[in-house]
């Protein structure tokens, strides 16, 4: 707190001693344990194939644990199948600062989304210890199981999983409920893995931007404010299947035809409005899906994002108006079913964003506040305690590909935030 | 030809006798035959799944083989897997008089389309059989194999079939060269099954119209001016696929937004032009088509009908032209590659023609000379000698559905009009 030399760190309220404002993560290490975790699940495209509950996804966690055990942290597995990594604090009672992230990926997906966060977790940690730093908090790192199927280990460690949810079958071809045990948890004893409000001091998580905002003006670090809300539907377009030789084309109710309407009316009504929201048609199929047959149904979905759940909601009214009008034109139905996977928009903590900022700033580094379209193991943390992200560019906001990418340079400076952000938090929490 | 009451038949040029003229097909009968056919591959939807080559396509040609005996033909199976009932004419050296159609179906088909024309063809042979007829050429009837996969029985009877066509995998899972050993044919000597041109005095096809306009119109019976041409395109569209959460709307390159855009082109491209130009997409999938990803690719189809090859060229052009400038949008790519499924418009004899609508005339009905939206064995066939069809009404404009129904009674004027167009060909045809 009274170094002698004057530093920007040193100027900040509650800020860490001058030794530990000038402490750096190695960028070598971390950007070699990224390379040493990509063997896990290498595809042909340069990226990577590490569904959650594979045995890449395994092989994967066994460096996590192992690069945990040579930061000098104490290794766990939740009943969840989420990997711990914990440091104690010097002052007793002190709840712990949770950093982490996750290192399965979607098919085909990339290096970066999740890797980042977790490696670059351990790295902080394993640079404290290296420093002799003990901070006041405890410091617990985590390695989250299944982010990409549905936020899973986050979910089970801050709310009771459905026996619906443990059923669900993951992109591995296992359950949930097998994924867990898979992994070394115990599906059957989750309540030992729930942590409660307040059992959390703050969770920060750093992620790559996954959006090609920060990589497109030239900026550092993103500030996350807050996670976005979801709503998803899944739509049938009823129509009438027949001959697409003999049946005129006054006589058709082609479901594919008022699909597509739909499509460009998402497209339109999200646009047309100001704002950051987005609407998407990911998924198509028509049934019975034959060159030569008029289609008879149509299965797609619309999924809308902004961080105001009360404008998404506005939006897919909109969306289900336009669609009944267009269904009206060629003698079509639209039904709209409401998705599980709706959630609601999570908020950081505004004294979170300001250790993130300050320490950025601290380092130099040039910032932006922004929404997080993608959703993230921070915004079930955010149910139990104050939770903050930390954003570093995509290169070409690539993400989801094994063309992600994000430089060496920028990991480094994502991981030094994380850093001096833990330190500024364990400074400034005055519990006890 | 010189009976002594005048009947319209007797006062066709060439008409048959009047005993003949008087003939009728037993209407019970072959709707009975038609219910015990729809008993192989009968689905819940009260239609029917024979698809070829399938144990259900087998046990009904079991069927169609010991009703073509109790017709009293000379039953066999050629090379290519087709089967022929045939009965000799009396005069020697002429030509047969080729009638029939199929009994294999799509996957949830009804029971219908080609069992009509083929039971039909049966029954007509049958009831000269009863009557004590024996016309002046052989009367062969053929039930094709594999119709609906791609007329691949009457395609092996007219022309030579590739290798590549034989390794064709048919809905049921064989190929078609398994498929033809499957039935009893013999795929190394395709040879013996081939009809050349000039080997039948004509042929004439019984079908379902598959198409609204008789029933719609209140007409009996459809003399086919021709079978349609098709072109067909196999599209894709090359976007970026992206997370649909951090991607800004004016950062994508939605492949879907442009395939939509391409669906409704279609639609107005051919409907804006007078004619009874069809066009339809009937397939279409999105990559990697998860609810959260901005589709990268597309791939969807293209099909186009026409009596008129040449306006059907046109129309394409102007599609793909469109297509260009719908990529152009939103930096999205078309690629058109012409199918092998194309094939040209095939006419219908104008002497056939005639002889179906006399028979017609004669027996009472309503007739509309009108194309075949759908293709037909009839389009091979008519590579090698005249060929005409008769359309009988479709209720609901409904085919290629377990919905798909024609009435008794228009099934009884189907066959009727067959067995007096067959005599008029053959009183009419004076080789020799």
């Amino acid at each position: 707190m009274a170094g002698a030399a004057a530093t920007d760190l040193d100027a900040m309220a509650a800020a860490p001693g001058q030794a530990q404002s000038a402490l750096r993560i190695n960028a070598a290490r971390i950007n070699g344990h990224l390379t040493e975790l990509s063997q896990f699940g290498k595809n042909p495209q340069g990226g990577v194939s590490r569904v959650a509950y594979s045995e890449f996804d395994k092989e994967g966690r066994a460096l996590v644990m192992r690069l945990m055990r040579e930061a000098k942290l104490e290794v766990s597995v939740d009943t969840a199948g989420n990997i711990w990594g914990k440091r104690a604090g010097k002052q007793a009672g002190l709840k712990p600062i949770v950093i982490g992230s996750h290192i399965d990926s979607v098919p085909e997906g990339g290096n970066y989304d999740g890797d980042v966060g977790t490696l670059g977790a351990i790295e902080v940690a394993r640079t404290l210890g290296e420093a002799g730093v003990t901070t006041r908090h405890p410091i617990d790192v985590v390695c989250w199981q299944n982010e990409e199927g549905g936020l899973y280990g986050s979910h089970a460690a801050t709310d009771t999983m459905t026996a619906q949810e443990l059923a669900g079958v993951s992109v591995s071809g296992k359950t949930i409920r097998e994924g867990i045990i898979f992994l070394g948890g115990d599906p059957t004893k989750l309540d030992s893995a729930r942590r409660k409000t307040g059992d959390v001091a703050c969770y920060i998580e750093l992620h790559i931007e996954q959006g090609g905002n920060l990589d497109k003006e030239k900026l550092n670090i993103g500030i996350v404010e807050g996670i976005v809300a979801i709503i998803r539907a899944d739509v049938t377009v009823d129509g009438f299947a027949n001959h697409a030789g003999t049946t005129a084309m006054a006589e058709r109710h082609d479901a594919l035809l008022a699909a597509s309407r739909l499509v460009q009316a998402v497209n339109r009504i999200v646009t047309v409005k100001p704002g950051r929201q987005v609407g998407t048609v990911g998924r198509i199929q028509a049934f019975p899906g034959a060159t030569n047959v008029v289609p008879g149904r149509v299965e797609c979905t619309v999924e809308l994002r902004d961080l105001d759940s009360d404008k998404l909601g506005q939006l897919m009214t909109e969306i289900r108006d336009e669609a009944a009008r267009i269904g009206k034109m060629n003698g079509t139905t639209f039904t709209f079913r409401t998705s599980s996977t709706d959630h609601k928009a999570a908020l950081s903590d505004p004294q979170v964003r300001g250790f993130i900022g300050q320490a950025a700033k601290a380092l130099g580094f040039t910032t932006k506040l922004m929404p997080s379209g993608a959703g993230h193991d921070a915004q079930n943390m955010a149910r139990i305690g104050p939770m903050g992200m930390i954003f570093i560019p995509s290169v070409g906001g690539i993400s989801h590909s094994p063309k992600e990418y994000s430089t060496p340079k920028d990991i480094e400076n994502g991981v030094n935030t994380l850093l001096h952000a833990v330190l500024l938090a364990d400074a400034a929490y005055q519990e006890r």
